[in-house]
């Protein structure tokens, strides 16, 4: 697809300095764009490009709009302008409506009529799909699973009994959602396994990243709120609960019956130990050990940054005895006569 | 499933005090079980909901039995009687005998009569499919595999050539057995594949979680003894050997060649490098990297508790100039004629 | 398969010491092989196993070529030798050609005529698959995907629109090539979907582990360049690019927009940050966290080997209070009239 900016401004409420009639063709970064692409500039890390790019047109803040010659879209979330803009030169692939020849639903299940299901996807009884929802190349969908209006599941997702997936939802390859967690009880040695009957509850305009496993709740539900965004490789354990619109990057591990509040930001490889929760409005940075519950909004880390190996091995060495460090600290203070505070 | 907590305690030689007429049909935790559910105490932070509880029937210990005016089923073990109780009230779905029409089984392949067969399920050459065994929908088993009775692939699951699962072990979706592992030899700046002609073994009563992969051996076998207990994503790496009733928590990475002992319990998120070994009744709390081997059993740790960001970055700046610090109190140990003792 | 001694030192122009008219049948590690099996030294820790070893054969290096009585081939690099030798005596399986009665190729996609396409495969319009190339059982290949020659795709596989893949290059199962990444604009409090237009391109003689995830780019392509090798479960975000021949064990996460040179090593668990660049020639050992563009070759690390928990608990709290710590030693340093060094 190709647009004007004139179009392009007036949809989405920009102001445009250039000419209206010139088009773009698609999208590009500052670096490398040309006449017929669209640019942003939402870091302004990458402000200096500016000065230099070819773009067709950059949609960009107020405060940028003076850094270019090139024609210019102003918005106030250049970021979130831009992708309204991407939409229209890359529309989303529409999946005929029907039910692909060699995909098998049972008979007891129930698919919209305007819903795609595509190669070898399976629907057990009592599920139903509804309008207008994609069921991508090889899903598995057991019994009883509900999935809402404008669902897509892009490919090889494997959704399990008594799911219920909310509206507008995307869930991408790979991921499974409902399975069996993590339960057994310690007995003589051995485990028991113990079983798995509460389901799993996604809400509306919810995205979940390719192999990433939500498990079903061992007695209640796990639950997943609308908006909610989960990156790849993610694992979500029983009765887990996560507020709206949080973010979690990806290779998160959150153990069972962690509660999460709305609007959280989880940075990449966080993992949260079991039964604590995390109220509103937190970020957690990467590769941080969530092990105590946290009340108060706020950034959180316990993530170590890497240094050369050889003054690393020191530090770690240092950090071992730490203790006998800060003795010999309190043994001098004695000595000096000082007051310990430690 | 309904059922009298005179069954109940009959059943599984509980003392029951309560009347043994009253039915259950469903279990739920103390804080929302109404009259008709089971629920349970097993972890003693709970007990203060004992108090209040309307559930129909709690299980318990001896020491919680006075704590509550609700029927109770007194068990040594709270939550592995609660477990044997909810299978009762949750049989779990038998799945019918048969092939399903989409599945492709090879000619020589072996399927048992009563073994379950789901959809788009291949079967390879020269394996088979023991007694009232279940092959979820999606499943590759490629040729050779062993797949003993009562088995449970539940979906989607690849198990590729050679591998040899054993009897009631069970299989979440996603999950990868026996795939070719990182063997690679350095020659001039490249990398060159090593054959990996080792399989995979798996002994009975397993449970391998969603999108774990489990590599098949290099030369001889990857070994997952029986009752092993492995959560979702978790990586095992070949040629490693883990020992019997091990339970391990979501997204462990084990290298290849490592030997897990019996009885280990092995946190989420742990990372275990290659070549070593941990010897039997091992923990191993959650985040926490295993660098070299462990010989005596007991709790061992690495991870990092998240704090304030700023206190963070603050700690981890005098964390790598530790050495100088070091130096400095040295320096006034000798300043003050103290011998000194690191 | 069998071979001669004669017949390797030949055809992989080793020197051998020994009857070359002996046989071996198959591979063993030293401490188990027999006399109809090949073995090999690479790791000098095994170097002792030499003197007792039963093997036929063992690859090793001049070095060691006098450490046993066992007939030796020598070579000077004995563990790329041994992986030449394997490969004589464990040839790859060989997929016949042609396309499973299962698969589904849509009209508009081509198959080279001694393609593999297995078991429920499905392949998108406008993919083409080359020549020679395996396509294994549940593969999904949405639309314009190029699959160029002698790829082998072993199961499950979803290789998303637009990818192409070059030739040799080997996919575990599970893996999951092309999806869209984790890219939002932040909105009133909400998350937008910006449109993932990139492709992934992945060079030849590439390898890629179970359950690995790339993600398409946002707007230019993700890269992974010729003779990669990527483990098990890693994560690679939208417009990463992987320089040739570097290797990542499993378990790492790459978040977006990150740069790797050639010929690095990623050790297991490695989180890399977003948005940053690696040179090189860089080794990083496992579980370290990359918050940091690195440029200079070397070795870089973060990562806690694990001691008993109570040493640890004590340590973190020590290190949670290093800067009360050093506090205190700078007012000794005043008080004994020192001049401060940090």
């Amino acid at each position: 697809m190709s647009a004007s900016l004139g179009e392009l401004a007036v949809r989405f409420g920009c102001e445009l300095r250039g000419d209206p009639d010139l088009r773009v063709e698609h999208v590009a970064p500052l670096s490398s764009a040309g006449p017929d692409a669209l640019a942003f500039l939402a870091n302004p890390r990458y402000r200096s490009q500016l000065a230099q790019t070819r773009a067709g047109a950059i949609v960009l803040a107020p405060a940028h709009a003076g850094d270019t010659t090139r024609p210019v879209l102003i918005a106030a979330n250049p970021y979130a302008t831009y992708a309204r803009m991407a939409s229209v030169l890359y529309p989303a692939p529409v999946a005929a409506a029907g039910v692909h020849p060699t995909a098998w639903i049972a008979p007891l299940a129930q698919v919209a009529g305007d819903a795609h299901v595509g190669a070898h996807v399976s629907i057990g009884n009592g599920s139903r799909v509804g309008a207008r929802a994609v069921i991508g190349p090889g899903c598995v969908i057991e019994e009883g699973v509900q999935i809402d209006a404008d669902v897509r599941l892009v490919a090889r997702v494997v959704v399990c009994r008594g799911t219920h997936i909310g509206a507008r939802t995307i869930v991408q390859p790979g991921a499974v959602i409902g399975a069996e967690g993590f339960g057994f009880a310690p007995e003589r040695g051995t485990w028991l396994k113990v079983p798995q009957v509460g389901n799993v509850r996604i809400g509306a305009d919810v995205e979940i990243g390719s192999n990433t496993t939500i498990d079903r709740g061992a007695i209640e539900d796990t639950v997943i709120e609308e908006g909610v965004k989960l990156d790849n490789q993610i694992q979500i354990g029983h009765n887990v609960r996560i507020g709206a619109h949080t973010a979690m990057a990806a290779c998160v591990g959150v153990s069972g019956s962690v509660t999460i509040g709305k609007r959280c930001q989880i940075g990449g490889a966080v993992g949260i130990v079991g039964h604590l929760s995390i109220c509103d409005d937190v970020a957690v940075t990467g590769l941080t050990m969530v092990s105590h519950s946290i009340t108060e909004p706020g950034v959180y880390s316990s993530g170590l940054p890497a240094i050369a190996a050889a003054d690393w091995r020191r530090a770690v060495a240092r950090l071992h005895r730490l203790d006998r460090m800060a003795g010999r600290l309190a043994a001098l203070e004695r000595q000096l006569g000082k007051e310990r505070d430690d």
